[in-house]
């Protein structure tokens, strides 16, 4: 039987300042990325967030990031695989702290921004995130792009992986993103992306910007929380997946 | 029979800059207090330190801050007892991981600086911190300046308290600690350490400033790594604990 | 004949995060307090921001803060005068710089925040504040409580000061502001807060919550950005000074 | 009448870290950069450093650089030329601002670290920093790698440049330092270090590490602080251009 985990990137406030609508995104996701500090989510940001996510009994990971609070954690920066290991496993320890003291424990971790996308091409950091996540807890199971070597790294490492898509973004023939600078690569009609969705989920196939159509797993879809399209797109997809039969939860 | 654990800040380097000479501290003490990023510390400062004292078999903890990179968390700060627990929590889990990517654990947790400070005569602050502590893990135990708050909050939450007194500080009627501003507040004559310390742990008793003679509990002595004189005391105590049939070691 | 400066923080932005509608807060005020980097403001938004306020052409001043960003500024830290002036003068060239880049210079400076406050009460953090902006440019004015040491250390200093007034908030019988644990702190009623503005301007007194009436000097008013009703009592107040004849304008 | 100026970067301590000798390397340059607060130097350390340069005589430039205090501002990481441009105005005021309440002024614009390579070779991050520079002042000059897109982008932006050549390290055949990965990029030997600083001042050439020989401009020698040999190169090369008759002075 099929199923689908919607996850959403969430805690990403910072001191006096707030980002997205957390208490609404949660009403529509299996599981949570809660921000460690280094691009959003100070501490009682963070206890808050797991609070609520707990509350709720959606699945909780870390979503680690390269230490750049005024960037938002989205400016690639030139890391060793070393300092990628260190600055995973420091925010994974933060964050498990809370579900812990929470009486829980952390479901997954899924790198942010320019790690998650600097881990998706670049083996060697993908392999030093992965066995950053492995030594924490090689129960913990690691979100990456659908495809990617940060994917690979995990299985390499001997843990479980969920293959990331998105419904609102159109993929080229080497199954990686189309990026944003083409006219195509975002999907702007519901109808589209949750069409787009369930053809991944069911048929394991997607349609890319070259006509061309590939083979891609789906094991996780990436919610945007800060995109006022969001909740729309969720609950369609949502809803169109439990009409398919399709179970929205979280991977094991 | 007596028992002293000998404690020492570690890990207080900070990127391209560094502070301390941790492998020679590694040499004289039982336990050791790991900064965790908020005062000093950067996740791989944090890697290698806490791999450097799991390989020489010293009881490892963590010493979280208030959040004060440029004071190096020596700057009191109005904080709410919330504020306090959160960041605890969070420093002691970031920690925490590497201890546990290295196979180990952590053994307890000081906090650092002016959060030490507070903590010893704010009761608030000071049942917030016990409070994470126990969250985290009841089996830490809780280092707090002897006589103080933070070793009564500590009790108060059930968790295992260490008094810690000082052989380079003189007290006050009250078990506090002569101030800095007065001349007779720092001891610098080494036989003189050396006897407030075996006085501590045999007798349970301190003399002090305006001369009275006063109880005091002596389950860990502060050993100041950044002290240039610190290596003659810690290796003049150690000697003559040792010579004494008092045993170093962390508490347990 | 009569005059008052309306001013309002601005440019408490950071990365990905925005604060406060910069934009409209700009229509009503003579002179706005920029952040500087250490509560709020990056350099982008200080460029941004900077910006604005010259092209609308009100007086832009530097909002200098305790190096706090994750508690913007509002969490009192013990610092020393010579660290206040140090952070004081090195935000007020930053900030200086982009008004230069621009075209134009700067015309005030007013701490923020817990600075602000610490700077009321201490003689001297304030006297290390005035003599900051002096070293700077002693054509700077400097804004502070009425009636504090901020304003009498800017006086000694030799530099001009604008004496700060709230509409919203009540008065103590010495001159400070009624602790906002009073019920009775914060004015809700436009009317009232209307009526204690001119009184301040044209009478130069303020009935206190004791019920005696104080001298009081107003050269400045705060309008907060961040409250919902800011803009109401704003217009209002700026309606009811220009029905009277007093001009709305920045200190000079 | 050929010069030579030799520059050092400073004032790159950080509260309570400290690193360089300072006070030693103030004997034998003509000009500093001073770290700004983003890679190393607190506003405290700013002034003391600024204090130490005005009373020794010797120029004194700003060294700003990427935000990562944590990498020390050497990780390239991916900004826009209007971040570069923001930033580098930012720290460039708040330097300056130490300058000015000391009685004097700015000099010159070193950008630091990664932020000088990506200048090196990327026209449009170059243009930026040399517009930020101009935008504060143009009387400054831009200190950049000789042959490179920021030297370029300083003429062409209208204001002074200095050519940065280096005594310890080794060319290649397009004027590229060689990359440290090199066996040979890294010059020991200070008699050949002499003769090739002495070379280049003198005949405006380097022999590459190809063994072919090209042309270079040399206005500034850059004095690395942090190596233990510094001081001895220094020296040697300071006491053959005095004997050649070559004065060591900053540039105008």
């Amino acid at each position: 039987m099929n199923a689908l985990d919607l996850n959403c990137d969430m805690g990403e406030s910072f001191g006096a300042w707030s980002m997205g609508d957390d208490a609404a995104v949660l009403e529509y996701v299996s599981s949570v990325n809660l921000a460690c500090g280094f691009h959003a989510g100070d501490p009682s940001t963070i206890r808050r967030t797991m609070a609520a996510a707990m509350a709720r009994g959606v699945a909780v990971g870390a979503h680690p990031s390269l230490p750049d609070l005024q960037g938002f954690g989205r400016r690639e920066m030139h890391i060793e695989p070393q300092e990628a290991y260190d600055l995973t496993l420091y925010q994974i320890g933060a964050v498990a702290a809370f579900a812990r003291a929470g009486g829980g424990g952390l479901h997954h971790v899924k790198p942010h921004g320019a790690l998650y996308n600097m881990a998706a091409s670049n083996a060697e950091l993908a392999a030093a995130i992965a066995r950053a996540v492995r030594d924490f807890d090689p129960g913990l199971i690691l979100y990456g792009l659908s495809g990617s070597e940060l994917v690979r790294a995990g299985r390499q490492a001997g843990i479980a992986v969920a293959s990331e898509v998105f419904s609102d973004r159109t993929y080229q023939r080497d199954g990686s993103l189309a990026p944003r600078g083409r006219p195509d690569s975002v999907i702007h009609d519901v109808d589209q992306a949750v069409e787009q969705v369930v053809r991944m989920v069911t048929a394991g196939r997607v349609r890319c910007v070259d006509g061309t159509d590939i083979a891609i797993e789906a094991d996780t879809l990436c919610i945007h929380g800060d995109s006022p399209h969001a909740p729309a797109f969720a609950r369609a997809i949502r809803a169109e997946l439990e009409r398919l039969g399709i179970a929205v939860r979280a991977p094991s």
